[in-house]
């Protein structure tokens, strides 16, 4: 009866400028959490979603963490039905260089079907569409065919650990639920809904190459000792096979899942215009592992990326230091079923054995990332493509993401249930970049998705 | 008759201590030539040596430059006979770290036999030596023996290039001479009186790396293009055999001048203690070419250092950035033959064609600077070993060294004479380090050991 949810999505139509309203009002609050000179717009943010969720029919409230405090709000007036926690972050990215932006970038500003604005695709306005889609299915009906929680953090920007410690230590009390929405993601392309199945994990280290005792004059003791920049550059070298692309640390890829057949072939049937990808970035070559397509390289393949390195002389003109030590900041992204801590292990073994002789090196491992792979079956995601493709008109297509979002494995691990990363972004919304975007068009159909969602969610036996 | 240059020494000894009070009011002005700050202190200073100079009975003159003026001091009374430039210069070095000294810096204080001050060896008090050797045989005697000339720059500390556009346009004609004494340098250890007869050249050069045409996402294309930062550890790696500690650049070697049986001779027969040498840098092992000593690894033989090293993140913690460029500074230290223009095109060319796919290099070529070898025959260098006999009471050994004076090169160029480098210094002054020092003794028998070079000169037919 529910499950074309014309009564709710008829009011969408009519409601939605109300909506995109209450988005602005939202996005005018400049919740920059990594800024300390922001904090009471990052405080006042919590409690303005927390009224926003209580006005929607939700229970709400604010949890005061170590950080920036989380925002949970709950119906749970359908008993026996299944649960839907709704995962976001009303946190946003600094907005620097603001000589770059258009408008202000705190004044969301409608350009055609774009709304500019800092936050207005991550994550302010796609999870917004959640609340909203709730709100207006209780307005509409008085009442949710299934259960909902809302945990909204303050931190996601700036790699605060609150919710993380929030969930584990909640251990599935009263975030219980049968699976987790996240939008914070973008689709494969314009008019494509996507599913994505897949993120990568992540194992970050810094190293620290120390010679001699202190800065040396490299006219005197060049050629006598080894030089930490000169030691980390081979050992960086030694990682990976400039020929094959391989990292070339023992047993890397020893837990590596395979790419499935129907993988490579859903991957190869998106369209990919390498010449427009390269063209993008100013790139003349891709470059990465023999054998693999560069999209399945990006999603399903382990990479080894050097962030940052530094030492010695950053200055203009020259200076003929022989540093004292070098610094290294090296991730790599990892693929199921591969162990960050393991993963971090085997570098520190290698690292150590090609160091050449005369250096120390030191390795500090930084917080790591459980790669993810959500099994593409049951109910839950059927229900899930199903209310994408009512939306959109168009079957999602099965994706995977070369980032990491830490909190899905978290939810993983404690919740033990799926989590379902239904982005409604575009990869043109310049995310942590001058005059973010999110276009106007699919904040409303990501209502209507949630909408639908909620709908089809309800015809599932519990 | 003056060859035992009794006469003079005899007054040194008198009156040494009112020289030591005129080089601690040479060294309280603080003429750091790198910081804008003491632009007035330097411009200063160069006008208090000046008017030290006429004190001392020469013509003086402060001859002014783009930069920071020279001391121009002149004694032509002894026509037919050899003329004699001492070169030197008067500013001196920051005093950062400023909370590790154990003085005011600027205030000269006597520890025993140690005068700490900055500017105490290098090079106000090795090259004050040089003039008040000049006074004192001035002022016993009220003439030279030999014609005498000063030029000492303010800018050796910062690099400038006036002394050498100077040197350059007067093409020998104010400056015509015999010989060049510059003292700004070590003895090879305490009491053992040296003459160092090479110093490297040098070829510097900055590499910059550059990838896609903005920072990118290390989730997102990570794998998939080209990482510069890996890019240009690649390249580094490339440079030397980790193994033989070969430099690889194609043509490197080409002109280096073998070391010849007499000095391998010499070298092997300095003191030299290797686990002395470690524990004072803190190293535990040295490393370099396979084949030659650390001492003439350091004095004889070509290296290839990086001096700085740098791209992307370098905060702390952890941001996954795949950066667009990554940057280095590269000095190659070159003897005899090397010609610095060669070498930086071989090393252009070899990392143009060691470059990775995918990323762009850019090689700017900094100043160079020309090895130097100054022959080791001629009454010249005879009396300049005999000279130095005569104070220390032993034979100077014969030594190289692995830094670069540029302006030294430049001398040879320009008068075509030999330069002898008759350093007072010691190995444990601290140069450009907190607590900066000269001996007082060495101060001294700077002094008697320029008295009896003068002398020694006179004998010299010209």
């Amino acid at each position: 009866m529910a499950t074309d949810s014309r009564d709710v999505l008829d009011r969408v139509d009519r409601d939605k400028k109300a909506y995109l309203e209450q988005l602005k009002s939202y996005l005018r609050i400049p919740s920059v959490s990594t800024d300390p000179s922001y904090r009471d717009d990052v405080l006042g943010c919590a409690a303005w979603l927390t009224e926003q969720m209580r006005s929607a029919g939700l229970t709400a409230e604010t949890i005061e963490t170590d950080g920036y405090p989380l925002v949970y709000g709950e119906w749970c007036g359908a008993p026996g039905k299944p649960t839907v926690l709704f995962y976001g972050h009303y946190d946003v990215q600094p907005v620097d260089p603001i000589e770059l932006w258009r408008h202000p970038p705190f004044e969301p500003t409608e350009e055609g079907d774009r709304l500019v604005c800092r936050g207005a695709t991550d994550d302010k306005g796609q999870s917004f569409a959640h609340l909203m889609a709730v709100a207006a299915i209780l307005e509409e009906r008085g009442e949710l065919p299934v259960n909902v929680k809302f945990i909204v953090e303050g931190e996601e920007e700036s790699g605060g650990e609150a919710i993380e410690a929030f969930v584990r230590e909640d251990a599935g009390r009263r975030l219980s639920c049968d699976c987790v929405v996240v939008s914070d993601s973008s689709m494969y392309g314009p008019g494509q809904p996507s599913l994505i199945y897949g993120l990568k994990g992540m194992a970050y280290l810094e190293l620290k190459v120390t010679g001699p005792n202190r800065d040396l004059h490299s006219g005197t003791y060049g050629g006598v000792v080894t030089n930490p920049l000169n030691a980390l550059a081979q050992i960086v070298a030694r990682l990976q096979d400039p020929k094959t692309g391989k990292v070339q640390i023992p047993g890397f890829y020893d837990d590596v899942r395979p790419l499935e057949d129907w993988e490579r072939k859903e991957f190869a049937a998106l369209p990919f215009d390498e010449d427009d990808y390269k063209n993008a970035i100013g790139v003349k070559e891709l470059w990465g592992e023999d054998g693999y397509t560069p999209t399945e390289r990006a999603w399903a393949r382990p990479t080894c990326d050097v962030n940052g390195i530094f030492g010695g002389y950053q200055g203009e003109g020259a200076k003929t230091v022989l540093p004292s030590w070098a610094g290294l900041k090296i991730s790599m992204r990892l693929v199921p079923d591969q162990d960050p801590k393991k993963i971090a292990a085997a570098l520190t073994s290698f690292v150590h054995e090609v160091a050449p002789p005369g250096v120390e090196v030191e390795v500090h491992e930084h917080h790591g990332a459980d790669p993810i792979l959500v099994k593409l079956e049951g109910p839950i995601v059927d229900a899930a493509l199903a209310a994408m493709e009512d939306v959109w008109g168009k079957r999602p297509v099965k994706v995977r993401e070369g980032g990491s979002i830490p909190i899905v494995a978290t939810f993983g691990q404690v919740l033990q249930v799926p989590t379902l990363l239904l982005g409604f972004g575009l990869k043109d919304d310049a995310l942590h970049a001058p005059n973010e975007k999110f276009n106007i068009s699919h904040f409303y159909n990501g209502i209507r998705s949630i909408v639908r969602l909620i709908d089809r969610m309800a015809d599932i036996e519990n």
